[in-house]
């Protein structure tokens, strides 16, 4: 029985998950960074002894979003304004049992490798993308996040010789580019300048992905022309990843994966082009599987693998 | 004693190395690729024994200029004009000993990382720049191939979009703008368009990568923005590399390397402003140190490793 916990700026979900990947209790606690490390420590404390009050406790594993290093300290987690916490020793010394904090993105992309679109997969990358754009590797069987644990930041990789600015002080990141607000910002920007869309020119503030999505597969010209813009940066991504590493296959997560099939059609058709033949041929390219709770099974196989 | 083969598109090295990474012989022979494949066969067996000819054959490594499959079928060398060659089951049926074929980049990374500059690394990346450009990685301490040990093609990751005609098939290869044949074709444009240099411009057929990054030494204002630009674009390769694999070290071989630390410090340049500040903190990038060897030696290591 293992506690896994999916840490996030708005809630901690956490569950009690056993070795066959069966849940046998779930809850969720309010964050609530704002009152502070402590109040954040005690709501993550009370999802811990709630879910842990029945079963031996063996081990604690958390999904956390922002920079883990390979000891499980956070380097830094900008939405919560976290820097070298070392959350890992303070779990230690309150429950005395294992303690496993990485990235949110390594722990999904175990967890589809476990009971996911990942399955039986020993070369495997997971692309999330939503209002960012991330990453992360599985090779050979293992986990792989490099010298600082850091591996897999495919949002960061240059697309544009001084293109728009991006939030970690470059130009041209891909995250600018390929994430659902990149796409948001495109369209709107477009209809500023007079373009004519489906999508009411007069609401820019609340036009959200999906919305692209949809007008998209309705014909809408313009949507189509920016999920196409956006598909085919990810698929520059990700033809970056299969040149170099010549993985089996590409999972592809977060919120836009919902979009679905067409989607992934056009993610193929540019990665197709993009991509070298030989490494290209025997490539997977699937959406994800376990949606938002890739995080909390891979907590689990961390423990595991 | 190993024999180890850099099995090159004009000659046949090998040398005969020990465990300590002694070299006790060497032979070269012509590969004469244009009298067609028995007469090749032919060379690479009197090459081999000669080598022989006084010890006990144990195992034989090529390092060989093209895709070979992870279990040593040649699947395409287009110098030689080679397809599908099983060279390691001829060699085995020959010699009944362990043969080991593999790129020449996968055994040259090995070499450096057994007694060069990528020493006492465990993950890390060496890039080859000459008339192409070459990748391959350590990762773990192991080389690390793919799925169809196709990893490392930095040469073929997209740098521009609908840019250069690479002889891939596809466009805006890094190849394209990074080779010291990418930036001799830069120089030579320049000169026909009528810009000034020290370079002869009515020498155009001549002008090699040396004389470029000899003239930009001495000052020459299209020489410096010819290897500025080799070296913009070599960084962005090397950034896609530490942004998702985040190694410890990236080394640099090739003929271009031998232009030594102005060329370094430029590469350098550009990549502390590409690459991640978190992944960049901790990463060396330095020169190969083993030239033409790295190769042999990487034969050698391959059985050892």
């Amino acid at each position: 029985m293992y506690i896994c916990i999916d840490f996030g700026g708005t809630n901690i979900r956490g569950a009690l998950i056993d070795k066959n990947a069966k849940i046998h209790l779930r809850h969720r606690v309010k964050t609530e960074a704002f009152h502070g490390f402590d109040k954040v420590c005690d709501n993550l404390f009370e999802l811990i002894d709630k879910l842990s009050q029945n079963v031996k406790l063996k081990a604690i594993g958390i999904g956390f979003p922002g920079t883990v290093s390979t000891d499980s300290v956070i380097v830094t987690a900008p939405n919560l304004g976290w820097n070298n916490v070392n959350l890992s020793k303070i779990l230690k010394n309150k429950y005395n049992v294992e303690i496993k904090i990485d990235n949110d993105v390594n722990m999904a992309i175990r967890g589809e490798n476990w009971i996911g679109a990942g399955k039986n997969y020993k070369n495997l990358f997971m692309l999330t993308v939503g209002t960012g754009v991330g990453g992360a590797f599985i090779l050979n069987n293992t986990m792989f996040g490099g010298t600082d644990n850091n591996a897999g930041e495919i949002g960061h990789i240059n697309v544009e010789k001084d293109g728009i600015l991006c939030a970690c002080g470059r130009k041209g990141c891909l995250e600018q580019y390929a994430s659902a607000s990149a796409m948001v910002n495109f369209v709107k920007e477009k209809l500023l300048n007079g373009e004519k869309s489906i999508i009411e020119s007069n609401n820019y503030q609340h036009i959200e992905a999906k919305e692209i999505f949809d007008n998209a597969r309705k014909g809408d010209k313009l949507c189509i022309q920016a999920v196409d813009r956006m598909c085919y940066y990810l698929s520059v991504g990700i033809s970056s990843v299969v040149n170099l590493i010549n993985p089996q296959c590409i999972i592809i997560g977060g919120g836009v994966s919902h979009a679905g099939l067409y989607f992934l059609e056009r993610i193929k058709y540019y990665s197709e082009i993009l991509c070298l033949d030989y490494s290209y041929k025997n490539l997977d390219i699937k959406l994800a599987k376990l949606g938002d709770e890739a995080g909390i099974f891979g907590c689990a196989y961390s423990f595991i693998e």
